[in-house]
């Protein structure tokens, strides 16, 4: 099938030496660490070489040049290989990096780290969210491409995968959604090896992989012998002309040259001694640590400075030939992690003053996505239910690459994954579902907050108030599981003004966010206020008198919570209402603050439809606590608030007793 | 393609009658509850009339037993028409609850739930888990068939799902064990009908699904037209009669007859006033609600009969010619949320001392096994790291139906559905993974506690002490997500004592739980309890003197602790060692065991490598608390440790200083 270009012996044997001087460098890293993953490392040796050799375009001087081809090392097992390639290619890494591998404070962490590591395109490690994010990645690429054109933003998406990322649901998601929307220049390096962690991957898997990614639109390409290096130069070749996003299989063997090649042996522990002697004095490598040959260096990135050197200043040169303005967004684009300034977010306050949280997120979205054209995004088929949509954008789609609604269908996984992929391009994606269905996407929003990246998650239906749909679609511990992340700003606002104060907070910040978004009206009050909620807390109304008690609330609760003041006010109580939209906002303001809104050795209620878990750090007397702390229930709304004791003359007689 | 057989008229038009009553009736709950989801019901009607009347096998009068079918709707959001058809079958579930639809404390919640409904085989309605569970079903299936006999044990497993279970990475995952289990008693028939939530189902997907089954190992079969009855009929007699599990593709118009059927508009609301009576005038249904046809029900009833009356009464006679060993373990099944004794535990010491709780639990969780039958599980391609195998037990796999040992590959939201799906058929499934991949099966794991499953999670590798592979393996904030799932106890435990007293407890209690342990080797002492385990924490070190102060810890910190203990306790200090397992065991104790443990009033301090919002309920003085609240790094275990102030020293310092 493969029409093999002819080489000469001495580049052949270049080829051999970069190829084989990775493996040895590889198995030295992860000896000397004395931890890390041998086996991907022989085994994908020759498929990393050829990618960035001969395809890969990147500056080892600009690591960010946003017009870099990505590479996502999806298998971020196989560290030890890329920060060896990345070291050889030329990157500012050195030999005492290398050395460092595994150790605290180094840039050569376990597994990739975004932000950390030079030529390090995504942090990589829990299996299927490198190439799931990459989805994401390739449709951010289409995006800016349509956006500043194809002489600014076009590059291609290359990931290297294994066996398990394939396994991982979140692999189908995105790879379904990748094909829907024909992302062609995603070219996926499938390193096939036929073996996983326990064993051989027979165990546990007989899918047909061409099969599977025909039947999702996918063009594939079988590479036989993964030392084959033309083979897999011509499949890249292939892959690049298609119209289809392309997956390319290529046998490896894991471990190859190890006395266990082949076998699950050589997979996550560094190999013997004599194993390491034995595949150097094979691949006439020296037996030192650390001594890479020279000259497989210099040939490696002459190979690469002769496709790449002036690629960047190219693209300068094309940059300063953009009008002011365009110049001025990209520069936007590339300092992604700046505040964004969105100016007349005209916001339409419904004539009654009832709205949804969930209405008023939507209004706000779309007036600053209006005038911000870098934001994108989609729901997880509940754009009706969440309003997480673009009302006067177009779909992105395989005919429309300027569409910034993204129809994720029922993926929500695959939407917090691909979210992460967009914002690693330099765009602002939101990403929208009911509350209790954040469960799906808990691994990508960890992801987010591990690489700190400005995703937006709105999250709607979030508590048992949302009633009839039952206990599956009421949400109890979604709102401390997301809580407990680190790195993770969770809003709950009350009303629209919190809702505006939400986004101003988080498109200044360019943290990652989840809102929180309740199902049903509330009444919008002139107490509630924007600009406090950066803050994370603050009163919402006085006490009457010396402070006898505070009631912090959140969300949709607004509406008991202000009558139990009222309430207890009238009974000459003299207790304070507390909005806390952000509990996360709050703790990071000055101690001077929190005691201002909190005073210390003050009585602490907190009223919220969800786990204590996110309040005993306010207090820890469960009595003083209404929170629901058991699954929900199916019925209307007002009954459901019943059953569990949510009723504000109920709350404020229970208050009153705990204050005598 | 489809060779009908031919009815004759009658026949036919009480089919009809039949389908359109329970159209009727469908729509008739949900206008009533003013809530629902009328498009599937009207859509999906001939599919599940088809497979009620002719070949689902069940009791009416006995719905837990133990050999009937089982069906599984995975669109849970056609709970309406399960109702309807529940009624209709003769299940005792009256008029009466069906107007309480969506009413608070009704048998007829929004969305099915198991333990609630007479009929209802599975808790469904977030997408994809009722097909992924049905996995399990089918594996649990035939585990206990090879084990009872095919006369005892020999059930087919029916799913309903929809285009979003298809789409939810989870259905792929299970669906692709199921193509390599060839568990060809699982059948799925597919409403087909091209409109999710958002819209038609193009705007997200065009997978070939024929293709992608048929990757799978699947059996593909394809009904054009869903109102065919006589085709659905076939094409589930061919599924019957597979060797690979069956998946039948039907066409239907979601909301078939209303003015908007084929159209999102039907999919999740009550149809209007107009629309009923015109469907119901088409249908020749009576205009007045819940007024159903009697004729329709008798002879569904009768045709019922003819084929299941009769069943129930034959199984026990073959029951009753069982040995009376095997009669002992059936009940055992039957009644699975019985404790389950195991005598002889044999747990072999470990010569010195030393040893990691995953490896502890590795030979407690084979020892168990040894003696009960009924315990079988896997993990996602970590055994060999979670020790969680039974390791003189075979694999289970298309060839071997006895196999206790599940290979899950790489897909461990898949394998706590599965689990589930096992647990709902009376066995003990274990699941175990990285406690920081915990996160992917959230789900699944939200799934047990509602369904109140007695599913055994080991999740090992349990915090930043996993060292060298860095933050993304490095679990922080995962133990407060699992503590704060209602209805789920989390063990722990320090050592291999308490691991032996943690499954004591669980099989006792038989609650949904997670077992959490360590990677590095720990000391076990003989001060740790077996039986004290089950108080969820008990006092490990008495203090010397009055009480000043209590340190709390769980699991591999035991070491820290007891040193912090020490230094103190030799400084003059008056500190209380608590070792605290299970928080949740621990809060159901009665006040009284509680305040003899922590006092009221008495300084507590906390010891867990893990977020800080699990024991803020003990106190919210976060000085107190010496846990990590911020994501871990790559480095050795005790570089990683200094790094995040872990150091006995340091930590007695800090009490003595906070304590004076």
């Amino acid at each position: 099938m493969n029409i093999l270009m002819k080489k000469d012996n001495k580049e052949t044997q270049i080829e051999k030496k970069i190829i084989d001087s990775l493996r040895g460098l590889s198995i030295d890293i992860i000896d000397n660490a004395k931890s890390g993953h041998p086996g991907i490392a022989l085994g994908a040796a020759p498929i990393i070489y050829t990618l960035y050799a001969n395809h890969l375009r990147f500056s080892t001087s600009n690591d960010q040049w946003i017009n870099r081809d990505r590479f996502i090392l999806s298998a971020g097992h196989a560290s030890a290989l890329l920060y060896a390639t990345l070291y050889m290619a030329g990157f500012p890494i050195s030999l005492d990096d290398l050395k460092q591998f595994r150790h605290i404070g180094s840039i050569t962490p376990g597994h990739p780290e975004y932000g950390v590591t030079p030529g390090v395109d995504m942090s990589t490690g829990p299996l299927g969210e490198g190439i799931a994010s990459a989805v994401g990645i390739a449709i951010g690429e289409e995006y800016l491409s349509s956006y500043f054109g194809k002489k600014i933003i076009d590059y291609y998406t290359y990931v290297l995968c294994s066996d398990g990322d394939l396994m991982e649901g979140v692999s189908y998601e995105a790879c379904s959604i990748a094909g829907k929307l024909s992302l062609n220049k995603l070219i996926v390096l499938y390193d096939s090896n036929d073996i996983t962690l326990d064993g051989s991957l027979d165990r546990s898997a007989n899918e047909n992989i061409r099969m599977r990614f025909e039947a999702m639109n996918w063009n594939y390409l079988f590479v036989s012998d993964g030392e084959d290096v033309a083979s897999i130069n011509e499949a890249i070749d292939k892959a690049k002309d298609s119209n289809k996003p392309t997956i390319i299989e290529i046998k490896t063997i894991i471990g190859k040259g190890s006395k266990n090649q082949g076998t699950a042996k050589v997979h996550g522990k560094p190999l013997e001694q004599d194993d390491i002697l034995a595949i150097k004095s094979k691949l006439n490598l020296r037996e030192a640590p650390f001594l890479v040959s020279s000259d497989a260096v210099t040939n490696f990135q002459n190979m690469i400075n002769e496709r790449c050197s002036k690629l960047y200043d190219k693209w300068l040169d094309k940059k300063n030939q953009l009008d002011e303005n365009m110049q001025i967004a990209l520069d936007n684009i590339i300092n992604y992690q700046d505040a964004i300034k969105v100016k007349d977010i005209y916001y339409e306050m419904p004539e009654d003053g009832m709205e949804a949280t969930r209405a008023s997120s939507g209004k706000i979205l779309n007036a600053i996505a209006k005038h911000y054209p870098f934001i994108i995004g989609g729901s997880a088929d509940v754009s009706s239910s969440t309003y997480a949509v673009l009302n006067n954008e177009k779909t992105f789609s395989s005919s429309n690459r300027k569409g910034r609604n993204i129809n994720y269908g029922v993926r929500e996984h695959a939407m917090g994954a691909i979210s992460n992929g967009i914002a690693l391009t330099g765009l602002t994606p939101f990403a929208s579902t009911f509350l209790s269905f954040a469960d799906y996407l808990k691994p990508a929003i960890r992801m987010s907050a591990l690489m700190k990246l400005p995703v937006m998650y709105i999250f709607t239906h979030d508590s048992i108030s949302v009633g009839e749909d039952g206990p599956t679609h009421q949400p109890v511990e979604q709102l401390a599981m997301l809580r407990s992340i680190p790195n993770l700003d969770i809003y709950r606002p009350c009303d629209a003004n919190e809702v505006l104060g939400c986004y101003k907070t988080i498109l200044e910040t360019r943290y990652p966010s989840c809102i929180i978004l309740d199902r049903n009206k509330v009444q919008i009050t002139d107490k509630t206020r924007v600009n406090e909620v950066k803050k994370g807390a603050y009163i919402l109304e006085e006490e009457h008198g010396n402070l006898e008690a505070i009631l912090i609330f959140s969300g949709e609760e607004v509406g008991i919570a202000r009558d139990v003041y009222r309430i207890l006010t009238e009974r000459g109580i003299a207790i304070r209402l507390v909005s806390m939209p952000s509990i996360e906002l709050f703790k990071r303001q000055d101690k001077k603050y929190q005691e201002t809104i909190i005073p210390k050795d003050t009585e602490i209620f907190v009223l919220e439809l969800s786990s204590s878990y996110s309040w005993y750090q306010f207090t820890n007397n469960k009595d003083h606590l209404f929170n629901v702390n058991e699954f929900g229930k199916s019925g209307n709304k007002n009954d459901v608030l019943q059953a569990f004791g949510f009723d504000a003359n109920l709350i404020a007689d229970k208050i009153e007793k705990l204050l005598k």
